[in-house]
């Protein structure tokens, strides 16, 4: 009965499809595709659709509201809403003024810089960011990076200049940030996966608390190096001064000692940031030193911030628009880097924070903002003093959660090779430098994406007893081949990049199936049937690729028989002439009419 | 009748999948996964397969023949093999002399060096390669591209160190094709695709002929760069000595004076290669040069092998190990750059008249060299004279069919991408220059993979009338959607590099159709149905993807329902415990199976 049933189906099937080939699509001009092409690629969001049929003045308004939301939501803004963002900005300001300490030591750079970085950005992203959640700030892992492509450059010691090139860098990254924007080529940053950002995150966090042993245990003469080896030399040698009763008495007083007694941190500037426009450089060799650790701060910090302004705007449901959130990081750290910061971006730890105390738009960057400002200008004497262990706990503590062990166990078992990405920055990041292991997942990212191009998966398919669905044997045991036909599946588009590879699998998995049956002394094979349905599209290179195997198949008198081509696919198959070249009685709508066509003796 | 046959496949088919979903693959280990992929990306082919299971000494005799194919074919060369073979070398000897000294010129070197190079590499190949119908020798369009590279560095007047040079980019072109054979990095040239390549071929081709203008028109001055612009400028100012009746008459006169009288080429020095490995550069700057011209040269040389190579082996359908290939390429250019020859590799007209003529294996090969070594000789002395004209129209009529204007109105009318990349190409190296040509070749062909990794197709289906078939309702103008219910197909893998395009695409499909259901006021969106056939493969970034997509429907009071998953991707849905998140209930094998139980009175 079933069987009946499925053959009518098929029959009914087939003659929808006889009608979907004989109706064939509007052909595109090419303008028209080229359009279509270049709005999906730079406009897929439709940024300007707002502005249509609108009047002149309107469009104006619209535009000033585009570049500042905060004119849009600043009209809607109630009361009401600034108790949260009161509460929410309160909690992130007391905990921003000692990260902001803390990372600027990071930096290498002095304390007041990193709370001047805590003042101006926020209040330049409230007017121009569209997150409603995300904490701007100085960040550890930026800072980190920073700091160690910095003291490559220039001594930390020789202060002035090397706080010239900070702001130079700053500079940069925010520029970077802008042109990304301001071009709508945000996509490049997807293409440091996931996988890899949290690789060299958990490693960066190893990283910055292994630096913080230097404070921790009181360590005058430190490693500039950050890997784990040179670091725990460090150490070891700081501590090993003779392994005796003497060493591990002292040792224990001074640890007694420093919990009791505070260690002076440099003194913090009393006021606001100071301009520094003209201490960038903006010519010489200094100036590419700059850009160039500019741009890759700029795209970390840029991962960093986005990624969280998605997180919170899916939890929250409101739309991101990417670009113009880039634009705004990058004006806010070109202005950053003319009053005194240096690079700011999204801070994980702060903007959760955030979240949970009930922020409601980005006034409550503005109330952080203002608390730094009064810090500066009034409480700062206070901070006068902080001990370099209490600094190193707070750094600790603030970067643990970038330590995300239940995110790789989950990358380990979704997807092995993201894990090796993830574990690739890791160890790049901890045995190495911070360099390394971002460059070391940058290059796992791309060799994912050069596989993922290159090298599509294909399937041999057999018959699941008892029904007409075709599944890849290796996944289904049960399933079972038909006699004297060979099934595979591409599966992904067939493009010049894989086309070749494509071509050669299928005749190397033909080859493999004609030697086993040769031992078996079976009935060689008659038909090829390759299944379409993942094969969304094709160009030049596939379809000569699909001529070349057809002409391979046909010196071994096989025949080559497509199943299931998308419309896409099928136009094209027409527009080349290859469709009468395999023959329109060789296409079929599914791998189950072709096998009842071609081998009806095989029917179940 | 049809709705109950439908419906009782559909049941049986939910009990298959649910069936399906119980059992699950096997969980591979890391290790397996990633020598899989590591095997696939780099030993696809399977190389060693012969080697299985051999004794030793076996494996040692196989190891040699892998290298010197020559060994194994030629124990069953016959006699009666030679006869097509002598024939067909003797045909492309007669047509390489002329070409060969024509081409020298392209690349500025003295005549005896293409000769040269038609003696040694073609016999080196022929212990090596393994196409039986290629045809070794200079060829124009790498000639006119070592040209141009090598006169921006040293003046050909310096006739000595450019020499030198030219020899230093034949062996490091020789170098580069050998270590991408032998590190099985073959697969790189395929990101140079079909219609990049028909671009810059038609580009060269109109190029070489507009230069040989130089050589019909007798003019003495002549512009160095290979622009268009600049060739006509040359042309008209060379012609253009006031218009009258005069210049006129002069130029017929010099036209019937050109047909007549014979220009004197190059002195061709007799006898066969003189070494030159000692004028190789192996340290200081021109090293550095040599190798960047050497790179470039030698990878279009290998495009154009491998494609041949490729092209005659699908014909005659025997297998091409393309790493194989390149590995004896590089071999034949490293010992050419020894022996006084520049970059040689396959020819596009002489290997179709090898393979017309009735070549049977690289014995023709062998003949030509033997030919061209007589000429060397004994015959060179005949061919002291020969005119300008003649040289230039040789080569006119050789490129000539570079132009393939076929193959260009097929690339129309396949795919208009591809379209564009070919005519970028074309206009680039006609307009500006060769390398730029390239270079705008490579980028067009890069922005394409780009554009396929990040900005996957997505679709909206609808429903065929009377049917269970869901089909994307722009193709389909007859495909209904159906009410509360938003089905959207996505064409691709998800992974880092598009998933973020992907859920915000879909998040705007979904915003599109409530604003318009709103303004009609009809019934709003209750689900939204994903169809997942085409998505081959899911990463970590991929579920991250979806679980936001979640959390915004959520929000919305929209549930999320996921079609015909793959096995992967379903294993992925498992293993992140996101299919818990979506529901059990909430994945189904079609989409008609999730209609029908979702919104049931929808049924037709």
């Amino acid at each position: 009965m079933r069987q009946l049933l499925a053959r009518g189906l098929h029959v009914a099937m087939q003659t929808t499809h006889r009608m979907f080939t004989k109706w064939s699509a509007p052909k595109q001009s090419l303008f028209k595709e080229l359009k279509f092409t270049f709005n999906e690629a730079f406009f897929h969001d439709d940024p300007l659709r707002p502005f249509k049929d609108q009047s002149k003045s309107r469009k104006l308004m619209l535009g000033i509201q585009a570049v500042f939301p905060i004119l849009e939501w600043g009209r809607r803004y109630k009361l009401s809403m600034f108790k949260g963002d009161l509460i929410a900005g309160l909690t992130i300001a007391s905990l921003c003024i000692p990260q902001d300490i803390a990372y600027a030591k990071l930096a290498n750079i002095d304390p007041q810089f990193g709370l001047y970085s805590s003042f101006v950005p926020p209040l330049v992203y409230a007017l121009m960011g569209s997150s409603r959640d995300i904490a701007i700030g100085p960040v550890a892992v930026v800072s980190l990076l920073l700091g160690s492509l910095l003291q490559e450059e220039i001594d930390p010691k020789n202060k002035y200049e090397y706080q010239r090139l900070a702001f130079t860098a700053t500079f940069f990254a925010g520029a970077t940030q802008f042109l990304l924007g301001f071009f709508r080529l945000g996509f490049l940053i997807d293409f440091l996966s996931h996988a890899a950002i949290v690789g060299f995150m958990a490693g960066a966090a190893i990283t910055i608390s292994l630096q913080q042993l230097k404070g921790l245990l009181g360590i005058k003469k430190f490693t500039k190096k950050s890997d784990i080896v040179s670091v725990m030399r460090s150490v070891w040698t700081n501590v090993n001064h003779g392994w005796n009763w003497q060493t591990i008495m002292i040792g224990v007083t001074f640890l007694v000692f420093l919990l009791v007694t505070k260690y002076i941190v440099n003194h913090i500037e009393r006021g606001i940031n100071p301009p520094s426009l003209n201490e960038i450089h903006f010519t010489g060799s200094y100036m590419m030193k700059g850009l160039k650790i500019g741009v890759v701060a700029g795209m970390v910090a840029l991962t960093e911030a986005v990624a969280i302004g998605r997180t919170f705007a899916a939890m929250k449901d409101y739309h991101l628009d990417g670009n113009k959130e880039m634009v705004a990081l990058g004006t806010m750290n070109i202005v950053g880097s003319m009053t005194s910061c240096y690079v700011a971006t999204g801070s994980f730890s702060r903007s959760a924070v955030n979240y949970m105390a009930g922020c409601n738009t980005a006034v409550s960057n503005i109330v952080m903002s203002c608390v730094v400002l009064l810090t500066l200008e009034v409480i700062t004497p206070l901070f006068k003093y902080t001990p370099s262990a209490i600094l190193a706990s707070i750094i600790i503590s603030a970067v643990v959660g970038l330590f995300d062990y239940e995110a790789m166990i989950l990358i380990w078992k979704i997807d092995k090779f993201d894990f090796l990405a993830c574990m690739g920055a890791f160890f790049g990041v901890v045995f190495i430098s911070v360099e390394m292991g971002l460059l070391i997942a940058v290059a796992i990212s791309f060799a994912k994406i050069l596989l993922q191009v290159t090298r599509p998966r294909t399937a041999v398919l057999g018959r699941i007893p008892r029904t007409t669905v075709y599944r890849n044997i290796q996944q289904y045991p049960e399933a079972t081949k038909v006699p004297g036909v060979l099934i595979v599946r591409v599966d992904s588009a067939i493009y010049f990049s894989n086309s070749n590879y494509i071509r050669e699998r299928i005749l190397r998995l033909l080859n493999d199936e004609e030697e086993q049956l040769k031992e078996n002394s079976q009935p060689r094979i008659q038909y090829l049937i390759v299944e379409l349905s993942p094969v969304t599209d094709i160009d030049t290179s596939g379809i000569h690729a699909l001529e070349d195997l057809y002409k391979s198949l046909q010196k071994r008198d096989i025949k080559l028989v497509l199943a299931n081509p998308g419309q896409v696919v099928l136009d094209k198959l027409h527009a080349s002439d290859f469709a009468n070249t395999v023959g329109d009685d060789k296409i079929f709508l599914t791998v189950g009419d072709a096998v009842m066509t071609l081998a009806p003796k095989m029917e179940p």
